[in-house]
Protein backbone atom coordinates (compact mmCIF):
# COMPACT_ATOMS: atom_id res chain seq x y z
CA UNK A 1 0.00 0.00 0.00
CA UNK A 2 1.21 3.33 -1.12
CA UNK A 3 -0.10 7.15 0.26
CA UNK A 4 0.30 8.91 -2.97
CA UNK A 5 -2.92 9.34 -4.78
CA UNK A 6 -2.48 6.74 -7.91
CA UNK A 7 -3.66 7.95 -11.49
CA UNK A 8 -4.92 4.83 -14.16
CA UNK A 9 -1.18 4.61 -15.18
CA UNK A 10 0.15 4.05 -12.20
CA UNK A 11 -0.79 0.66 -11.70
CA UNK A 12 0.31 -2.39 -13.40
CA UNK A 13 -1.41 -6.15 -14.55
CA UNK A 14 -1.51 -8.47 -11.32
CA UNK A 15 -0.56 -5.77 -8.98
CA UNK A 16 -1.88 -6.50 -5.60
CA UNK A 17 -3.16 -4.63 -3.43
CA UNK A 18 -4.50 -5.27 0.50
CA UNK A 19 -6.30 -4.46 3.76
CA UNK A 20 -7.42 -5.93 7.08
CA UNK A 21 -9.93 -5.13 9.77
CA UNK A 22 -8.17 -3.79 13.14
CA UNK A 23 -11.45 -5.45 14.93
CA UNK A 24 -13.48 -8.86 15.02
CA UNK A 25 -17.11 -8.65 13.73
CA UNK A 26 -19.65 -8.59 16.62
CA UNK A 27 -22.51 -10.22 16.77
CA UNK A 28 -24.02 -6.65 17.93
CA UNK A 29 -22.71 -5.63 14.63
CA UNK A 30 -24.42 -7.81 12.57
CA UNK A 31 -27.65 -7.65 14.55
CA UNK A 32 -28.27 -3.45 14.17
CA UNK A 33 -26.85 -3.53 10.08
CA UNK A 34 -29.74 -6.11 9.34
CA UNK A 35 -31.97 -3.82 11.39
CA UNK A 36 -31.88 -1.28 9.71
CA UNK A 37 -31.52 -3.10 6.27
CA UNK A 38 -31.99 -6.81 5.99
CA UNK A 39 -34.14 -7.25 8.63
CA UNK A 40 -34.35 -11.51 8.51
CA UNK A 41 -34.33 -13.78 11.12
CA UNK A 42 -30.94 -15.71 10.22
CA UNK A 43 -29.37 -11.63 10.77
CA UNK A 44 -31.12 -11.10 13.80
CA UNK A 45 -31.17 -13.60 16.30
CA UNK A 46 -29.41 -16.64 17.37
CA UNK A 47 -32.09 -18.78 17.46
CA UNK A 48 -33.74 -18.19 14.50
CA UNK A 49 -30.59 -18.22 12.23
CA UNK A 50 -29.92 -21.91 14.02
CA UNK A 51 -32.86 -23.31 12.22
CA UNK A 52 -32.60 -20.93 8.91
CA UNK A 53 -29.97 -22.20 6.01
CA UNK A 54 -26.95 -20.41 7.62
CA UNK A 55 -27.23 -22.66 10.57
CA UNK A 56 -26.58 -19.90 12.77
CA UNK A 57 -26.04 -16.17 13.34
CA UNK A 58 -25.08 -14.76 10.16
CA UNK A 59 -24.22 -11.23 8.68
CA UNK A 60 -25.78 -9.69 5.55
CA UNK A 61 -24.13 -9.93 2.53
CA UNK A 62 -24.69 -6.31 2.40
CA UNK A 63 -22.95 -5.94 5.83
CA UNK A 64 -19.54 -7.74 4.38
CA UNK A 65 -19.93 -5.81 1.41
CA UNK A 66 -19.96 -2.52 3.49
CA UNK A 67 -17.20 -3.71 5.35
CA UNK A 68 -15.03 -4.52 1.96
CA UNK A 69 -16.02 -1.64 0.82
CA UNK A 70 -13.98 0.16 4.04
CA UNK A 71 -11.21 -2.17 2.96
CA UNK A 72 -11.14 -0.67 -0.19
CA UNK A 73 -11.25 2.84 0.38
CA UNK A 74 -7.80 1.78 3.24
CA UNK A 75 -6.25 -0.36 0.40
CA UNK A 76 -6.60 1.72 -2.63
CA UNK A 77 -5.39 5.37 -2.67
CA UNK A 78 -6.67 6.16 -6.17
CA UNK A 79 -7.02 10.07 -7.23
CA UNK A 80 -10.21 11.03 -6.88
CA UNK A 81 -11.36 8.40 -4.55
CA UNK A 82 -12.78 4.64 -5.17
CA UNK A 83 -15.45 4.65 -7.74
CA UNK A 84 -17.69 1.53 -8.49
CA UNK A 85 -18.47 1.21 -12.50
CA UNK A 86 -19.86 -1.95 -11.13
CA UNK A 87 -19.07 -5.86 -11.08
CA UNK A 88 -20.12 -8.95 -13.60
CA UNK A 89 -19.11 -11.47 -10.80
CA UNK A 90 -20.11 -10.96 -7.59
CA UNK A 91 -20.93 -13.32 -5.52
CA UNK A 92 -20.75 -14.96 -1.23
CA UNK A 93 -19.41 -17.82 -1.62
CA UNK A 94 -20.01 -18.15 2.03
CA UNK A 95 -21.28 -16.16 5.29
CA UNK A 96 -19.83 -13.55 8.33
CA UNK A 97 -20.08 -14.57 11.53
CA UNK A 98 -19.48 -12.86 14.76
CA UNK A 99 -16.13 -12.90 15.35
CA UNK A 100 -14.87 -12.73 12.14
CA UNK A 101 -11.75 -10.18 11.02
CA UNK A 102 -11.90 -9.55 7.43
CA UNK A 103 -9.18 -8.90 5.16
CA UNK A 104 -9.63 -7.93 1.29
CA UNK A 105 -7.15 -9.05 -1.18
CA UNK A 106 -7.38 -6.91 -4.88
CA UNK A 107 -5.74 -8.38 -8.02
CA UNK A 108 -4.89 -6.01 -11.00
CA UNK A 109 -6.49 -7.53 -14.19
CA UNK A 110 -6.77 -4.45 -16.99
CA UNK A 111 -5.94 -1.27 -17.41
CA UNK A 112 -8.46 0.13 -19.77
CA UNK A 113 -7.60 3.52 -21.73
CA UNK A 114 -10.25 5.52 -23.54
CA UNK A 115 -10.16 7.17 -26.52
CA UNK A 116 -12.83 9.01 -25.58
CA UNK A 117 -12.51 10.27 -22.73
CA UNK A 118 -8.48 10.97 -22.67
CA UNK A 119 -8.60 12.00 -18.80
CA UNK A 120 -10.07 8.73 -17.71
CA UNK A 121 -10.44 5.01 -17.85
CA UNK A 122 -11.41 1.86 -16.15
CA UNK A 123 -9.03 -0.29 -13.87
CA UNK A 124 -10.41 -4.02 -13.87
CA UNK A 125 -9.69 -5.90 -10.99
CA UNK A 126 -11.24 -8.82 -8.84
CA UNK A 127 -11.84 -8.00 -5.08
CA UNK A 128 -11.82 -10.97 -2.50
CA UNK A 129 -12.76 -10.57 1.15
CA UNK A 130 -11.61 -13.51 3.45
CA UNK A 131 -12.14 -14.51 7.03
CA UNK A 132 -9.44 -14.95 9.42
CA UNK A 133 -9.60 -18.91 8.15
CA UNK A 134 -8.80 -17.49 4.65
CA UNK A 135 -11.80 -18.53 3.10
CA UNK A 136 -13.62 -15.95 0.45
CA UNK A 137 -16.46 -14.34 1.96
CA UNK A 138 -17.31 -12.29 -1.28
CA UNK A 139 -15.44 -12.15 -4.55
CA UNK A 140 -16.65 -8.95 -6.83
CA UNK A 141 -15.08 -8.76 -10.41
CA UNK A 142 -15.37 -5.31 -11.99
CA UNK A 143 -13.96 -1.74 -12.75
CA UNK A 144 -13.63 1.08 -11.24
CA UNK A 145 -13.58 4.49 -12.60
CA UNK A 146 -10.16 5.92 -12.38
CA UNK A 147 -8.42 9.59 -13.67
CA UNK A 148 -5.33 9.52 -15.97
CA UNK A 149 -2.25 11.34 -14.98
CA UNK A 150 -2.70 14.81 -16.47
CA UNK A 151 -0.09 15.70 -19.89
CA UNK B 1 -47.19 -8.82 -3.40
CA UNK B 2 -48.28 -11.18 -1.44
CA UNK B 3 -47.50 -12.17 1.66
CA UNK B 4 -48.13 -15.96 1.88
CA UNK B 5 -44.48 -17.42 1.99
CA UNK B 6 -43.18 -18.43 -1.84
CA UNK B 7 -41.45 -21.57 -2.35
CA UNK B 8 -39.90 -21.88 -6.32
CA UNK B 9 -43.11 -23.02 -7.89
CA UNK B 10 -44.59 -20.31 -7.24
CA UNK B 11 -42.79 -18.24 -9.62
CA UNK B 12 -43.50 -17.68 -12.96
CA UNK B 13 -41.41 -16.09 -15.32
CA UNK B 14 -41.82 -12.34 -16.06
CA UNK B 15 -43.64 -11.71 -13.02
CA UNK B 16 -42.64 -8.75 -11.44
CA UNK B 17 -42.67 -7.47 -7.76
CA UNK B 18 -42.53 -4.30 -6.68
CA UNK B 19 -41.76 -2.02 -3.57
CA UNK B 20 -41.01 1.69 -2.52
CA UNK B 21 -39.33 3.29 0.51
CA UNK B 22 -41.62 5.83 2.30
CA UNK B 23 -39.23 8.00 3.81
CA UNK B 24 -36.97 10.36 1.54
CA UNK B 25 -32.74 9.59 1.90
CA UNK B 26 -31.79 12.25 3.76
CA UNK B 27 -27.71 14.04 3.33
CA UNK B 28 -27.50 12.87 7.34
CA UNK B 29 -28.34 9.11 6.41
CA UNK B 30 -26.10 9.08 3.59
CA UNK B 31 -23.37 11.04 5.84
CA UNK B 32 -23.59 8.37 8.54
CA UNK B 33 -23.45 5.16 6.11
CA UNK B 34 -20.28 7.02 4.40
CA UNK B 35 -18.74 7.41 7.94
CA UNK B 36 -18.54 4.13 9.02
CA UNK B 37 -18.61 2.23 5.55
CA UNK B 38 -17.24 4.25 2.51
CA UNK B 39 -15.52 7.10 4.28
CA UNK B 40 -14.45 9.45 1.20
CA UNK B 41 -15.22 13.78 0.91
CA UNK B 42 -18.03 13.08 -1.88
CA UNK B 43 -20.18 10.72 0.22
CA UNK B 44 -19.19 13.01 3.46
CA UNK B 45 -19.12 16.13 2.61
CA UNK B 46 -21.21 18.55 0.30
CA UNK B 47 -18.41 21.12 -0.64
CA UNK B 48 -15.83 18.46 -1.79
CA UNK B 49 -18.97 16.41 -2.94
CA UNK B 50 -19.36 19.75 -5.43
CA UNK B 51 -15.82 19.52 -6.63
CA UNK B 52 -15.36 15.62 -7.11
CA UNK B 53 -16.48 13.20 -10.32
CA UNK B 54 -20.32 13.56 -8.64
CA UNK B 55 -20.77 16.96 -8.46
CA UNK B 56 -22.71 17.48 -5.24
CA UNK B 57 -23.61 14.79 -2.39
CA UNK B 58 -23.61 11.13 -3.09
CA UNK B 59 -24.83 8.03 -1.25
CA UNK B 60 -22.50 5.51 -1.08
CA UNK B 61 -23.25 2.86 -3.98
CA UNK B 62 -23.27 0.28 -0.99
CA UNK B 63 -25.61 2.33 0.80
CA UNK B 64 -28.04 2.16 -2.35
CA UNK B 65 -27.83 -1.43 -2.11
CA UNK B 66 -28.36 -1.79 1.43
CA UNK B 67 -31.69 0.10 0.97
CA UNK B 68 -32.40 -1.61 -2.30
CA UNK B 69 -32.25 -4.79 0.12
CA UNK B 70 -34.68 -3.95 2.26
CA UNK B 71 -37.25 -3.31 -0.60
CA UNK B 72 -36.63 -6.71 -1.62
CA UNK B 73 -37.70 -8.41 1.87
CA UNK B 74 -40.72 -6.52 1.85
CA UNK B 75 -40.98 -7.21 -1.77
CA UNK B 76 -40.43 -10.81 -1.98
CA UNK B 77 -42.15 -13.19 0.63
CA UNK B 78 -39.97 -16.27 -0.28
CA UNK B 79 -40.09 -18.88 2.10
CA UNK B 80 -36.93 -19.28 4.32
CA UNK B 81 -36.19 -15.74 3.56
CA UNK B 82 -34.07 -13.14 0.86
CA UNK B 83 -30.77 -15.69 0.20
CA UNK B 84 -28.90 -14.08 -2.56
CA UNK B 85 -26.64 -16.40 -3.95
CA UNK B 86 -24.70 -13.38 -6.55
CA UNK B 87 -24.78 -11.76 -9.34
CA UNK B 88 -23.97 -11.53 -13.12
CA UNK B 89 -24.63 -7.91 -13.51
CA UNK B 90 -24.20 -5.66 -11.14
CA UNK B 91 -23.79 -1.68 -11.91
CA UNK B 92 -25.26 1.93 -10.58
CA UNK B 93 -26.02 3.76 -13.87
CA UNK B 94 -25.75 6.87 -11.21
CA UNK B 95 -26.21 8.42 -7.95
CA UNK B 96 -28.88 8.59 -5.30
CA UNK B 97 -29.08 11.82 -3.81
CA UNK B 98 -30.32 13.86 -0.67
CA UNK B 99 -34.34 13.61 -0.68
CA UNK B 100 -34.00 10.44 -2.99
CA UNK B 101 -37.09 7.98 -3.33
CA UNK B 102 -36.48 5.01 -4.14
CA UNK B 103 -38.19 2.40 -5.49
CA UNK B 104 -37.48 -1.74 -6.65
CA UNK B 105 -39.36 -3.48 -9.53
CA UNK B 106 -38.13 -7.19 -9.17
CA UNK B 107 -38.63 -8.81 -12.91
CA UNK B 108 -38.33 -13.21 -12.98
CA UNK B 109 -36.32 -14.06 -15.49
CA UNK B 110 -36.03 -17.94 -14.61
CA UNK B 111 -36.46 -21.02 -12.16
CA UNK B 112 -33.79 -23.32 -11.97
CA UNK B 113 -34.22 -26.63 -10.69
CA UNK B 114 -31.61 -28.86 -9.60
CA UNK B 115 -31.24 -32.58 -10.36
CA UNK B 116 -28.82 -32.96 -7.72
CA UNK B 117 -30.55 -31.12 -4.79
CA UNK B 118 -34.27 -31.35 -5.11
CA UNK B 119 -35.35 -29.69 -2.07
CA UNK B 120 -33.83 -26.07 -3.33
CA UNK B 121 -33.61 -24.32 -7.03
CA UNK B 122 -32.55 -20.85 -8.24
CA UNK B 123 -34.57 -18.05 -8.93
CA UNK B 124 -32.65 -15.89 -11.40
CA UNK B 125 -34.23 -12.75 -11.51
CA UNK B 126 -33.38 -8.48 -12.52
CA UNK B 127 -33.89 -6.05 -9.83
CA UNK B 128 -33.47 -2.30 -10.44
CA UNK B 129 -33.78 0.52 -8.31
CA UNK B 130 -35.31 3.74 -9.42
CA UNK B 131 -35.26 7.10 -8.01
CA UNK B 132 -38.30 9.36 -8.06
CA UNK B 133 -37.47 10.40 -11.68
CA UNK B 134 -37.98 6.88 -12.70
CA UNK B 135 -34.28 6.66 -13.27
CA UNK B 136 -32.15 3.75 -12.77
CA UNK B 137 -29.69 3.91 -9.72
CA UNK B 138 -28.77 -0.28 -9.50
CA UNK B 139 -29.59 -3.12 -11.65
CA UNK B 140 -28.28 -5.87 -10.12
CA UNK B 141 -29.09 -9.69 -12.49
CA UNK B 142 -28.41 -12.90 -10.73
CA UNK B 143 -30.03 -15.54 -8.31
CA UNK B 144 -31.85 -15.97 -5.35
CA UNK B 145 -31.69 -19.25 -3.61
CA UNK B 146 -35.22 -20.80 -3.06
CA UNK B 147 -36.63 -23.84 -1.89
CA UNK B 148 -38.76 -26.29 -3.21
CA UNK B 149 -42.49 -26.80 -2.10
CA UNK B 150 -42.27 -29.79 -0.02
CA UNK B 151 -43.74 -32.99 -1.44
Amino acid sequence: MTSTPLYLEDFSLGQRFSASTEEALSAAAIKEFAGTYDPQPFHLDEAAAARSFFGGLAASGWHTAALTMRLLVKALPIQGGVIGAGFDEFRWPRPTRPGDLLRIEVEILELKFSQSKPHQGFLRNRVTTYNQDDQAVLVMTGNLLVPRKPQ
